[in-house]
């Protein structure tokens, strides 16, 4: 196979951290190769990743389930006589891990890792079959049955080999897996395309890393070939399992409209991410217009009527995904983990397309909540659903469907790409991440330095040396919830009106500043040691739904800064159900340095309803109700936990009889 | 094939109504041919099996699935280009729907089910091999995989169709499809027994039929075949998915120990009381103190210790089976229908070996409650899994795994059967349940006619017509309701302590009687027109749980008579939850003509829980209690359910959150 490996290899090129294809003038991230994150908040989380969850990754990846044997099965290295093991999208899996692998990498050199990334990709490319095809599920089941039914995760499995193979040969410069991705890539541009055989991607995926794979290589026609896929959808091209079935159907993965043609979001969340991701980026290469009036049209959907407070999407088990407007319900929330994370993705594209920040306030939620939670404390443990109501819950250490354990981690290696963006004119500061960032402005070098303890409080200092004097802009984003909107759109609303805008100075003095698309954008001749401080007001406020949430009505949530907060039992006396808080809160943040990594908790005043009278008359008593962050439940053990708390009695239950 | 069914077809011999080779010192059913029923509680449910239950069970088998289509396209008759339709086990539900089509006709003539059903077997007969298998998973999958995996059903289908064919012959006379079932069974016996390859069931159910199939035939190697199929359990010798399925295992099917050495019951509910059924069924013509001991032990188990107070049983919807002892959540209570139909069969078979009227006791209240409670009052819509409380759920016209609809119909239709035994020399009147039963004691005839409105009331008349006067014992049960006795063991008690003893007249004056087994028996030369009186005071009673059981923790449930009572939303302004009941209740019984086709309605003064001043505070207000029949709810809309009450306040939810 060597012989072949070197025959398509043909015209790579890698331009480290930026679009090979892009304008100076578009917006994209800068790199986290670039981004040396240092963070009170993120930096134990990140460094879990190669210390606790990748080795837990591996673990299961390798022995504790059979993903890496299946590639030594077809390969022929390992003969035990069994057939292909697990499920037919594991081989996934594996190509996740080594893309969390090549990112950890990137951040810091560790010499076990990439011993065993290089091991599983020298085995992952004895396994590629002669014209390019890889799968280890078809390739033991049968070759005759591959690209049938257009639901098993086929291309879904080849788009994240591409991801992992762009992600390894950036972080170390070794091409081997990029090279099975391109033949791979290139087995199925010899079978689909127009003028050959439909074909609908019945779990997207692969759109968004065709994109990644025309950044590294520069070709156009994996750009276009991506381009092709997502014109494929919505036309009655799909055929196989999921579109047969009754409950089902198209609309399960978003095959049942054309893309410019979206109104709403529907069916399965994390197709509907990966898909709207690979939408975004190719609408940011192509002149695609309909694309992206479609994506307006789908984010306010998603945004103003289907998201969860903590950033989570996803309400309905049955389809991991979407029912109808304003559905949230708490207790049986999907929130898939995956999906959480896929709203990053697809928020980070839609902020680079736009340069508005309402985007990355979604993200911002997103990340800090809904994704965040899907990981322990430890880094050892995952939730795959994410509900914001619950008898008590356990994170686990692996699933069957493993898409979450190494989704997280990939996202969380990779966090540096969300901190920063920019043009070759200006600079984005889009989180609050203490960090020291080397950006490329055009042919000018700049270092930031942001130090902040963000979210334990709203200050953040940015210091910038240019390598020369140079002009350009800097865009400090002005968090939503800073300007009193919970999130774009009136899902949710904050108790109090707009808090006074952030104080900005700089060298130590106040400026005033221009408000551009939710940016304070400050434009000048910046000189090295430039200091840029940043006072934001960081307070617990009440937060409240739409009316139109009835599983929410007349409760009262707690959100301060990016996080939401919850009630948990083991802080409350396992008294969780019967609180009553008052419709405005008086509350009381304290720093608690030595509890669960250490947080900001939230007191206030309520009550607390039980039994009294010898069991026979119900009284409310005076409580002091304590409130953690959610991304941090669930792990002291099984305790019951809410984020929406009544502050009106509508209905009360007698002891609610354990399930 | 016609002349392979000639050839097999050797020494047929039916001995209606009573088993072939039993003793006459034995115990037996009066088989419900000899028993007409005419019954005010009874009839009604019966007559909807051949109007309503049957006809949706054709329609859902032969045409809105494609169960009766599998059978052609192994035949042949059908060449649609498509493979198997449904799940590997689907041939069983045809089998259960014939079979309850042979009830139904013995019950009453009817030319459109005859046809019908004769169609049926003669697609059935068309689609069985030349070696005698039938099993249209296979023969359209490939013969190939046959008999490899011990838990897809080719055994559990086969005993189905051993079945049907016993009764259709029985009710109509016609042997094609017992011929059917005949040439399977020798199939199986070529290839497995002693010295022969080893076999588990994976789902038991053939060991009944086979001992059906002796008793019509005569023929002692089934009995001895199904022996030896009980004795091949908890040897290592099953292989297949449950087996290498690490959450389910051998236990799942009741294969980690040899039958002599259960214990205690765990796995799948179903599999367990087929399995137990079977064993009964054996050593009733073997001797097997072994097998009977266990049977008592784990009986006791079952009975003391794992029983809903509705006969239901299963408390997990994991393994659709058992857990630990006294874990019987409510709300996530299995309690599949099809296990309480098991229930049913199993303690009729204990009732037979030993005369006791404790697993009458249990029968009944599976019968009239477990079971019942599986079908809708009019007959058209099915539970499958049965909960003691649900915030409401309605019944569904069928199921992917249809096991349920053609199981209650199948008992339904062959009611007679429960309700009298019989050796040569007694009669057993188990069940009150109006009926002319003709009854064969020796050479003797004697004809009983029972009136009654039980469970309406406690009044039951018979009168005895001996063709010419003859001398019998006539045992007559009381009810363990009647003795203070919720279930035999003390799982549940009755707040009240025995009542008095029921009251029996002969031909209008009071008797006395001793009292054998649980039984009332009279011993006397009866002569036509003899008439016996039973009174037996039926009032509501209060039930208490054993302290074991976690979740019923100062509850109380009603129950009247053989019948247990649920609040429903629908008849107490939808509160349910936040009910408080007296822990004595002092029942008001009301007899609704026009409520639920005629129930008792049970009204006790209690208390509700609710919002008051202005949703700041929690008040109980009295209220009147409404309850009704377990087996009636959820007919008229969904609606919250509860059958145990709380009758002291232990824990308070506010506004239970919506799912």
């Amino acid at each position: 196979m060597q012989s072949l490996k070197n025959t398509l290899w043909v015209g790579l090129l890698i331009l480290s951290g930026s679009a090979a294809a892009q304008k100076g003038s578009e917006i994209r991230p800068v790199n986290f190769a670039q981004v040396a994150v240092k963070d009170q908040f993120w930096t134990p989380h990140i460094k879990k990743i190669a210390a606790v969850t990748l080795p837990v990754c591996i673990e299961y990846t390798e022995n504790k389930t059979g993903r890496i044997r299946n590639f030594e099965r077809v390969a022929g290295s390992l003969d035990d006589g069994k057939g292909h093991e697990g499920i037919y999208f594991d081989d996934s899996d594996v190509y996740k891990a080594l893309e969390a692998i090549a990112y950890a990498l990137k951040l810091e050199p560790n010499p076990t890792l990439e011993e065993k990334a290089d091991e599983w990709i020298a085995k992952i490319a004895a396994a590629q079959e002669p014209d390019g095809y890889i799968n280890t599920y078809y390739s033991l089941t049968g070759l005759d049955e591959r690209w049938k039914d257009m639901e098993r995760h086929e291309d879904y499995c080849a788009g994240h080999l591409v991801e992992a193979g762009v992600a390894y040969y950036d972080a170390t410069g070794k091409r081997d897996l990029l090279d099975v991705g391109i033949r791979m890539v290139g087995h199925m541009m010899t079978i689909f395309g127009p003028d050959k055989r439909n074909w609908v991607t019945g779990h997207q995926e692969l759109e968004l890393a065709l994109v990644k794979l025309y950044q590294t290589t520069g070709e156009e026609r994996y750009l276009a070939f991506s381009d092709w896929l997502i014109n494929e959808r919505g036309k009655g091209h799909g055929k196989g399992g999921i579109w047969e079935n009754e409950h089902w159907g198209a609309a399960y993965c978003q095959d049942d409209k054309p893309i410019e043609e979206l109104e709403n979001i529907s069916g399965h969340a994390v197709r509907a991410m990966y898909y709207y991701t690979g939408v975004v980026d190719v609408a940011s290469y192509k002149d695609k217009p309909g694309y992206m009036r479609a994506m307006d049209r789908v984010w306010e959907d998603v945004v103003h009527r289907n998201t969860y407070l903590t950033g989570a999407i996803g309400s309905s088990r049955h389809n991991e995904g979407f029912t109808e407007a304003y559905d949230l319900p708490n207790a049986s929330a999907y929130g898939e983990t995956c999906a959480s994370v896929g709203m990053v993705f697809w928020n980070q594209r839609m902020f680079q397309a736009t340069g508005t920040s309402k985007y990355i306030d979604v993200l911002e939620r997103s990340l800090y909540n809904g994704a965040l939670a899907g990981i322990s404390l430890a880094g050892d443990r995952f939730f795959y659903p994410n509900p914001l109501a619950s008898d008590g819950d356990e994170r686990k250490e692996w699933f069957g469907t493993a898409c979450c354990p190494s989704n997280i981690a990939r996202l969380l290696a990779s966090l540096g790409n969300y901190v920063y963006a920019q043009t070759d004119a200006a600079i984005w500061v889009n989180l609050f991440v203490g960090s020291q960032a080397n950006i490329q402005l055009g042919n000018h070098e700049v270092i930031l330095r942001q130090e902040t303890d963000y979210p334990k409080d709203g200050e953040s200092k940015i210091v910038i040396e240019p390598k020369k004097q140079h002009d350009f802009a800097l865009h400090i984003r002005i968090p939503g919830w800073v300007k009193g909107e919970a999130i774009p759109g009136d899902l949710y609303r904050f108790g109090q009106g707009p808090a006074s805008k952030p104080l900005i100075k700089v060298n130590g003095k106040e400026v005033t500043y221009q408000e551009e698309q939710g940016y304070a954008v400050l434009k000048r001749k910046w000189k090295k040691g430039d200091e840029v401080s940043i006072t934001m007001p960081l307070e617990a406020q009440a937060v409240y739904p739409h009316p139109s949430i009835q599983q929410n009505q007349d409760r009262v949530a707690i959100q301060r800064g990016p996080l939401v907060y919850c009630v948990e039992g083991v802080d409350n006396q396992e008294e969780v159900f019967n609180l009553l808080l008052p419709a405005v809160g008086n509350f009381k943040s304290v720093w608690e340095p030595n509890l669960l990594g250490g947080i900001t908790s939230v007191e206030v005043n309520g009550k607390v309803a039980g039994a009294a009278g010898d069991g026979q008359q119900v009284e409310l008593q005076d409580k002091t109700v304590k409130a953690i962050p959610y991304f941090a439940w669930a792990n002291r053990g099984k305790s019951p936990m809410q984020v929406w708390i009544p502050t009106k009695i509508h209905s009360v239950t007698l002891n609610k009889s354990a399930e």
